[in-house]
């Protein structure tokens, strides 16, 4: 096994719901495990999206920064890009996209990373506003307090992976995609797109690294209560996750 | 994090549920990632125990070999020994020590192993009796179909894991512990015990390294149905896990 066949994550989704949203993890050690993923920061103030090896975090007034190295995070994924599958595709939207992929190849059942660089007639993203300070919200009421950023025309990357269903609160079962334009002036969590003309990457994974915040004593006591988390995380990661 | 921080995992014990039991990965594999660990073998044919770094194999009539690097395995866990907390216990029953660790030890979200070297006064274990060929069975039918063993007085090792409730499915949530005697005629899947005079030592893991089957289309193109997983696993895993 390479690099290339695992799946880092930190954190899991099922401790934000909660409001679990201290940064446990610098993205200096995240990108110890990937130049690609995906994430949020302390406090859940917006999102990140690391391509190229550079994070990049878009706020819920629009504003994009490049992340430093101390920053950290309460939950994130990351991978070394290496394809596994790729071609070219015109004039899709994100469900019928997505719905393909699922067709085409037998990933039901694995992590796989999806990128696509191109061009994307139109995009639609949210980025949440957590309050960056204890104590948090929930992560459902943190939801209701986010900025949808809309675009058309707009060339970037759409960086995100698919995670079994067997894994629903370990990850957000389903599809999870970010988006980071060339320009790093709009990005966010998708919640839906129609691509113009783009590269489809896949990246199927063998193993997931599941790491857990296992030095922080909130999360090792904290008591927790999974009766509504699929629906909270349904809710919560929108329509992007089928 | 050194490679002691970590816990590796091949397989999901939901991929047992409906009778995946094809072995996916050799012991020599599982062997590269710890010397401790437990887990089957192809067909659920046994019950397998890691110590220091040599895999036992109960099989059902109660013979006990040592497994070769070419057996394999479609669920197992390793991990290197390195305990993070020891101490001596006398005459402690299973149930009374596992809450006695999780009343102790703010461990109940993350992954720890739990090894206990000592003199059982009593210990009951199962071991199922998997054809071995595929059709398999499930794995509740190929649990009513296991042996009970009982021994007194019975130096031995105990080894197993503690996993936190949101992975119930991704393994058996709770405590699944395994045993193996010291003169290797004697062992199982623990249903219960009363430790007389033992050394019980804890490792708490930050890490799970979930290997998953990913180069076996059976297992890519299965069809789960995790509705009843839970109770499934409940029932099959024993009294075990609590």
């Amino acid at each position: 096994m390479d690099k290339e066949d695992t799946l880092y994550q930190h954190g899991t989704l099922a401790l934000l719901v909660p409001g679990l949203f201290k940064g446990t993890l610098t993205v200096g050690e995240l990108l110890k495990h990937g130049d690609y993923g995906i994430g949020s920061v302390e406090g859940l103030d917006g999102e990140l999206t690391v391509v190229d090896g550079k994070g990049y975090l878009v706020k819920s007034d629009g504003k994009v920064t490049e992340v430093g190295p101390e920053e950290t995070v309460p939950f994130a994924n990351a991978h070394y890009d290496r394809e596994t599958d790729k071609y070219q595709r015109t004039n899709i939207t994100k469900n019928d996209l997505e719905t393909e992929i699922l067709k085409n190849h037998d990933y039901q059942n694995i992590f796989f990373a999806v990128k696509i660089t191109g061009t994307f007639k139109s995009i639609k993203t949210r980025v949440v506003n957590g309050n960056g300070k204890p104590p948090y919200k929930t992560l459902a009421q943190t939801a209701l307090d986010q900025s949808i950023f809309e675009a058309e025309n707009m060339p970037g990357t759409l960086v995100g992976y698919y995670s079994p269903e067997l894994f629903q609160g370990v990850a957000s079962a389903g599809y999870h995609v970010h988006f980071i334009s060339d320009d790093h002036t709009f990005g966010g969590h998708i919640l839906d797109y129609e691509l113009a003309d783009g590269k489809v990457s896949l990246q199927r994974f063998e193993s997931l690294d599941l790491h857990l915040p296992a030095h922080d004593s909130t999360y090792r006591k904290f008591e927790f209560d999974y009766d509504e988390t699929d629906e909270i995380i349904k809710g919560a990661e929108g329509s992007g996750n089928n």
